[in-house]
């Protein structure tokens, strides 16, 4: 039933069988090794643990899970105890991560390994953190993905292809569970295209029929074993879109192209000034020292950032077109594409309604340097012409003005150290110049598909 | 009970004795004419009817009340011979002129006199047309405001002082009768000005608590004579709390300022360059021929055209700060002050939203010369940026589009002739250099007055 093309693509994305022992080896003596220190019970998670993973992957998560009646601070402490001697144990190097709480990362056998102490709850209602909940996630997955597995590497190949593969920040998208969820719901890749090349714009979809809650996401996929939660609720309507139209591309005309990864290209810093000069819009971004924390709390708060400051660049009247953001290990940077960065200096400022007489009154009688014109009354409003504050876009980006803004949290200490605001072409930086290429030259996954088809 | 101040300016407004003879003597002797057709019956209406004309106002409304069976083809017809024979007779010099149907304007002593042929009806419920409400208004007021005709001419040189004097679509002001309610309503000039410094964003005057439908104008005054009708439509949100505001400043320091009529000085083209230098804004205007039609019909047209191009301009993304219009014997002009005057080439077009499957595919599969992005997918959303149409406001202006806009009827008749677009400085021209100034050094009427004191 499987076309050809599916057949030589399996080829390719299933974990080739040396590797698939030798990881499985790596997890069964990490498992024992939790299982033996008489704390705790090992149990592997993840893809490795449902057969899902796809050829290449070297990600890892190992469970320890411990007595629901623990304190947490003892959690945290037994577990990353427990956690450093395995990984020292077994592993080349280790270090602590943190997520929802602490967990150690380690490198075993050139695997990147998780090891992450929860809770041993007895039902998924009794969990303490979300961690708690993945043991569940993954005993419902293998109790019903057998007969999908080649289906779920199709769809997760698929996803990574469209850019929309992964549930952390990053990418906004398809988590693991959630690509196993769909192809359970659909019984197959083929019966998923199908259906979600009608998706609508809001689609629910609820395998065991025991939704609790309404949610507004684009995507909402009830959590078989969590009926509060919407498994799908990190994926973004270009997403959740993104793949509705490569469906759509892919049951017209299948191709490997939708299986096979294109990274973009670095962009050269003459071609990058060719298209800027061709757009004629004017660039500015701001390079900042990236946190060190985890991509997943670094990349909402960039996201947020982003939005604030476009917020700001807006209020003062820079018309942005669009905006973008990329962390990096050393640097992030945060991009605007403006219409408009140079403003007049006058800058109309409305005042109180003259009908709320006090107001009014204060607003009339404010000792001003210098007006433009006015006080005038527009529509009952009262409004003055004053001096714009910023009118360039520049000198807004370089104000003190950004920190005052809804930033994450840690973009806000790193901007506090110091921040550098480049324009135009200086935007070019070799190790962003693959994002700034995506940024300018953007097109929809399945549009970047057929535009590779035709260059070959 | 009157203020010296108030008395001193009743003196200089009041119509002078002869004046007011030999105004009143005309009347009679139109009247007399009108009565002697045996055609139709003579009436004065206005303000000359109800004593409440101002020192130096030379126009006076003669109505010619027909049977109310004759057609309205007749009634022109009959009308129109009567008031041409009248005016050949007493008159200097006459002309035909069209409101809501044809009447004859003739000078008469130096006066300018409307000869309006009207249907003589029962009662308001059965009038034909607009005019004929008007014998209904004199009537209503003649009878009522006698104790109040002195309030009446401050209140009415009060408002021209501010500029919101009249009904014409001009000013979009008070009409002498919403004047005379008003006075009425509140037995005075200062009791109303008590009233009108507490006037809320809505306000409603019901003098006879007879209303028969809402009205959603900012100020609304019930037509005594017609239930149905508010005498204050014409009145726009900044006219109403331009009073308010004047109601305001003259009880709390009144002066002779407010009764004071002051011409916007003609500006200078050098002083009118330092002033939009300054303001660093562009500014573009478009000259056009006025139509030949009267100031209550061209200048509705006008601000509709106005309105329309702003509109246009803001789709096409230049940011209009403020706009205005002026119309002039021969020409008319609409101003645009532009906070942004050039755009990039880039220009982003939304398409469908890519669950409306079918039009996404169309969208998808659509021929463009060039694209310089895209299709790509935000918020669900199909976006492609394509090139700018116009990337300069003078090409948008200057480009037939302007008469696709909603634009006037006779404007558009006058643009379909041609026009001019100017740009800063070169919009500055003799016979608007008032009408600039104004527009550029915007002040609310009690702003200009305290501002005139403080100059003397």
């Amino acid at each position: 039933m499987r076309t050809p093309l599916e057949q030589s693509i399996l080829i390719q994305i299933r974990p080739e069988k040396a590797d698939r022992d030798r990881i499985l080896a790596v997890a069964r003596r990490l498992v024992a090794a939790v299982d033996q220190s008489g704390i705790a019970e090992g149990m592997v998670v993840g893809s490795v643990a449902r057969d899902t993973w796809l050829n290449g992957d070297r990600d890892l998560d190992v469970f320890m899970l411990f007595d629901p009646s623990l304190p947490r601070v003892e959690l945290e402490e037994k577990g990353l105890t427990l956690a450093r001697s395995i990984a020292s144990v077994y592993g080349k190097r280790y270090q602590e991560k943190y997520a929802e709480h602490p967990y150690i990362n380690a490198l075993v056998d050139g695997l990147d390994v998780d090891l992450v102490p929860c809770y041993r709850v007895a039902s998924p209602h009794q969990i303490q953190s979300a961690v708690d909940r993945t043991p569940f996630h993954t005993r419902y997955i293998s109790e019903r993905i057998g007969p999908y597995t080649d289906d779920v590497l199709l769809l997760k190949q698929f996803a990574k292809t469209g850019g929309y593969y992964g549930s952390d920040q990053m990418t906004e998208g398809f988590a693991g569970y959630l690509c196993e969820l769909l192809i359970y719901q659909y019984k197959g890749f083929t019966p998923l295209l199908e259906a979600a090349s009608r998706w609508k714009r809001y689609t629910v979809i609820d395998i065991e029929k025991i939704a609790e809650k309404e949610f507004e996401d684009p995507l909402v996929v009830i959590d078989p074993v969590d009926p509060k939660r919407n498994v799908a609720a990190s994926v973004s309507a270009a997403q959740k879109f993104s793949f509705v139209e490569m469906a759509r591309g892919y049951l017209e005309r299948p191709s490997a192209g939708f299986f096979t990864l294109m990274e973009e290209p670095p962009l050269p810093q003459e071609e990058f000034a060719e298209i800027l000069a061709d757009r004629g819009t004017f660039l500015y971004c701001i390079l900042l020292r990236t946190p060190s924390l985890i991509p997943d709390i670094v990349v909402p708060q960039l996201r947020k950032s982003m939005a604030a400051l476009q917020g700001l660049l807006e209020r003062n009247g820079f018309v942005v077109n669009r905006s973008d953001y990329c962390m990096q290990e050393r640097l992030s940077m945060m991009v605007f594409e403006l219409l408009v960065d140079r403003l007049p200096t006058v800058h109309r400022h409305a005042g109180p309604p003259v009908w709320e007489r006090d107001n009014a009154l204060k607003f009339l009688t404010k000792e001003r340097p210098h007006l433009y014109a006015g006080p005038f009354i527009e529509d009952g409003i009262y409004v003055v012409e004053i001096a714009r504050r910023h009118t360039s876009a520049r000198t807004l980006l370089s104000s003190s003005e950004i920190l005052e803004t809804g930033l994450g949290k840690h973009v806000k200490l790193s901007l506090e150290e110091g921040w550098e605001v480049r324009e135009g072409t200086d935007c070019w930086q070799e190790d962003f110049s693959s994002f700034l290429g995506g940024f300018l030259k953007k097109l929809s996954p399945l549009t970047r598909i057929r535009k590779m088809e035709g260059e070959e």
